[in-house]
């Protein structure tokens, strides 16, 4: 440890917020080089390679192939599947001096798909699943928590190639039962949930999340067993009821009554229901955003949604990709005068104002809640005025669905098993069932048993190498430091050295000669530093096993920590080899 | 190998030159994603990783310790040593989504003395040695011969820190000796020459050249031992000439006579000499670049040096670095009246002409041989007309020496010790004494012994770790194909099954299963093809040991083929195993 370049930090780094960030920075794992960009130190850097080790030994395992694309990509191929532009502001582009544009791959569909073209020609050939473990490029809006969100990060990303259907639906339980191995081995408690494919495209698609509480997404799971990320739950559509004997809409003053918990109030006061309260999920509520389209045109959108729920960001997110969400503000709400602010509704003095078809020309679309015969209390288009049962189907419509309301513990599970629960994960992994999409657009054929020529099927796999390392840490850690598996540890027992005398330094060589010998990874912390220093450095750096070499050394005993349990106990000289070693074995 | 992702090409890729570029992409190891920029497919990457193994485990052996940086940096680090400039239009850089500045990495001097910076702080903590094997980025004006150039490659680069210029003598060392053994295991014929040290800095520095007709890069060696990048060669400045009673200056008509060939042409017949033939060597030719420097400024530079010898771009390059040298065009020559084009010299009517300090200000540089008393033919700035006997230090000077003029074999060494030979090379690995440039630029400086703050002096070694295959392949192949050292090949048996009896094919598979127990990287060809298909992969894909398994098998023998000599030999079915191995292992 006097060689090894590493020096712990007693302060948390400014920018960190998640444990895992702060104790990798701390420990000497991991550096900032620029936002979402980190260096490796010696450390860290053996933990990456004991990742990869795992996820190399488990791809070769179910006969993929490894090989290794560039990260500086020509635009055409992106550009042929569209995604130089659908990837917007997220892509790093750039200009060689040729003024070529040029990319740094975010993730390689694309080059996998031509590359198979290239070489490949006959159903013969296939199925064939290649993959890489490469470095990758993502210009974050926010990256996030060091390696949790980077903008220059190590993925793992696999592709499956196919004839049939049912070929990519082999290719794709194989990857799944994959990654369950890769994952187990890795020490995660993970959960497998259902996944929008977003700007990927495709069918198929799960998710492999990381329980946690620090995660970024948020997944639900039924007493069923149904568990998705909260961008892909649908909610159940109530069944339309008959509108024929419902009462006529009203028009009612609501002065001052912008926000919904305002007009609740207001119409509790001033027109009460006779059968019970009204309450905010009577009311339907008009939010207005701002689409940005990958081209750069912007499209005001207005989502109509029961009054007691927001607007889920991820899952509007998710629902408008490839377009982006942006505010619709002042300058916006100028800009189109005819719809007042904390008064917006579908109808305005019987007359349709919301939807393409309107005088407005503004798409709205509408919650799954609101089926035909719902009735509303919502905004009457006058500053100061709603309108009580404005009644779906017979005085308003939309354009169309829109599934993204907040999801809530307690809702109803799609799967109809009973309520939902609401969790946070780290995303590890991702499985998609592709599809042709991308053969399609790259013309990616082979011939058929019948000398016919068909396009492939995909699947596209990805695992978060550089990720994974985060959520380890942030799954595995206490408060006082790291604390690593003994599979991903980067060496497996730390040898501490305390006192002055050369026969405790000697003896601590001696000890990390034999069980370097029996194939461990050993450190020794041979430096002139306190006792206090020492271990408080072994407890951060977070090694499973410790063996401290001190006062004890004079009557013939060393002491063994786990450092997981922070259990203790004296062991002989003679012993200690083989106790260490037990420990590392578990 | 009916499995293995590879498909073998029968004709030459249109860009390729080079028989390393044009077999690696024939026999399936790479294949171009866009100029200078290669993916890697199986049997590459096996090659890759094998050379990067040998690196990783010398460099370890110096006691190197490895890290990772990013490839996406930022700006400013670059800046503060010049080098975001310096680099000119060979650095890849972009913008994030926030304006800010990014490169793509190009060598990472910067990164590393910041991270020692951030780390230690005390002479204690140094001599230290990191390194990386890592993809780094440079905008080459032709990418050239596949990997041999390329603008997205693979690098072994690490950096010393020292206190001491002893200490950095010392890490230089032990590079030096590590670069030998990993030059020696990967196989290379090479030399080890001086260099310049360009736009990198610092003082002493060598390069390690793999000796071939097709490198970029021509060294000279002397029968004494003396070996330099000819970019380095220092010609030795003859000695200063009396000139008391040198003949004065005569202007002479030499009509029409605007290249050397015809000045001596016309001298020789107009004003002949009278001890001998006048000779090109006894004209001083001017000639006129442009300077272009790394903030775009162009400055006009004129080269005097003897009229026998071209000015050798490569020495020019490295000499102006790190401006970059464009033509003097028309239109550069309009603006410059006073430069009379085919006539240029460093007098006119008895008044210098050429120099910072002349009327036309233009720098004006020469040759070592042109020393003081040495006598010239040359022009006399007037259309028709040249100067004899312009003697250097009487009737002119220039503003410096330039070592650009052309080496010739059999030019004397430097060291005395006879002539130069000349040989072209492919630089594998660059070593420097950085000296203190970067430190002193980004300011990192340790306690000394005396708690004195110091500034850390500092080396810095690449390896071209993808340019190293391009080379091996180029050294090794034959006329049939590629021809890998055991080493690095990315089988070292391949097992070629022909016929159509599944016996053959079984007995294949046996084989295969026992050397692959025995420790061996193993193909098999179980493809359905004629065995003259098989074995012209065989030779192209050039692992070094092949076994058939064939006809013979029904008298129990199966044949044993090496792959460099040729040589075959039938052997028993009982005995492969053994005489495989044996083979393999030289």
């Amino acid at each position: 440890m006097s060689n090894l370049f590493v020096r712990t930090l007693r302060d948390d780094p400014a920018e960190a917020e998640v444990a895992s960030h702060k104790l990798l920075v701390r420990a000497g794992y991991i550096r900032r080089a620029a936002p979402g960009v980190y260096s490796w130190l010696p450390l860290g850097l053996k933990v990456l390679q004991k990742v990869e080790a795992i996820v190399r030994e488990e791809m070769e395992a179910i006969g993929a192939q490894e090989v290794h694309f560039p990260a500086l990509l020509p635009r055409e191929p992106y550009e042929a599947t569209n995604r130089w532009t659908d990837f917007g502001e997220n892509l790093f582009r750039l200009k060689d001096r040729k003024d070529a544009d040029m990319l740094l791959g975010p993730t390689h569909e694309e080059m996998f798909t031509l590359m198979v073209k290239d070489l490949y020609s006959s159903y013969k050939d296939l199925p064939l699943t290649l993959y890489q473990i490469q470095t990758k490029y993502r210009d974050e809006t926010r990256p996030r928590a060091g390696l949790l969100r980077g903008r220059e990060f190590v993925m793992k990303d696999s592709y499956s190639f196919d004839v049939s259907d049912e070929g990519l639906a082999e290719s794709y339980r194989k990857h799944r039962e994959a990654y369950r191995r890769i994952f187990d081995r890795l020490g995660f408690d993970y959960v497998i949930v259902s996944a929008m494919a977003g700007a990927m495209g495709g069918s198929a698609s799960e998710e492999f999340l990381a329980i946690s509480p620090i995660g970024e997404d948020t997944f639900v799971r039924s007493p069923g067993g149904y568990a998705a990320n909260v961008e892909a739950v649908r909610v159940p559509a109530p069944e339309p009821i008959p509108f024929d004997d419902a009462p006529a809409a009203v028009v009612h003053p609501t002065p001052d009554s912008p926000t919904i918990d305002t007009l609740v109030a207001q119409a509790n006061a001033l027109f009460p229901r006779e059968d019970r309260e009204w309450l905010a999920s009577d009311t339907l509520k008009n939010v207005v955003v701002m689409l940005v389209h990958p081209d750069g045109r912007r499209e005001p959108l207005i989502i109509g949604l029961p009054g007691d729920r927001a607007v889920d960001e991820k899952r509007l997110e998710a629902a408008v990709a490839p377009a982006e969400v942006a505010e619709f503000g002042e300058a916006d709400f100028a800009r189109h005068p005819a719809l007042v602010r904390g008064y917006i509704g579908p109808v305005k003095d019987g007359e349709r104002v919301l939807g393409e078809e309107s005088a407005s020309k503004i798409r709205y679309l509408t919650d799954p809640r609101v089926v035909s015969g719902s009735r509303w209390l919502t905004g009457a288009n006058v500053e100061g005025y709603h309108v009580a049962d404005l009644t779906c189907g017979r005085d308003f419509s939309s354009d169309g669905v829109i599934d993204v309301a907040e999801v809530r513990a307690g809702d109803p599970s799609p799967d109809g098993s009973g309520p939902l629960t609401l969790e946070r994960g780290i995303e590890m992994g991702h499985i998609f069932q592709l599809g042709r999409r991308y053969a399609e657009a790259l013309g990616l054929k082979v011939l058929d048993e019948n000398g016919k020529l068909v396009t492939v099927t995909m699947g596209s796999y990805g695992i978060g190498v550089s990720r994974a390392i985060a959520a380890i840490a942030e799954a595995t850690h206490d408060e006082l430091g790291l604390c690593w598996p003994v599979s991903l540890a980067p060496y497996q027992v730390q040898v501490v050295a305390t006192g002055k005398e050369q026969a405790v330094f000697d003896e601590a060589e001696r000890v990390a000669a034999e069980l370097s010998a029996r194939g461990l990874d050993v450190l020794v912390d041979d430096r002139k530093a306190s006792p206090g220093v020492k271990f408080k450095d072994a407890e951060l750096l977070g090694m499973p096993v410790i063996v401290v070499v001190g006062r004890g050394l004079a009557d013939g005993v060393l002491e063994l920590r786990d450092r997981r349990t922070g259990a203790k106990r004296e062991v002989a000289v003679d012993a200690i080899v083989e106790e260490a070693l037990a420990l590392v074995q578990g």
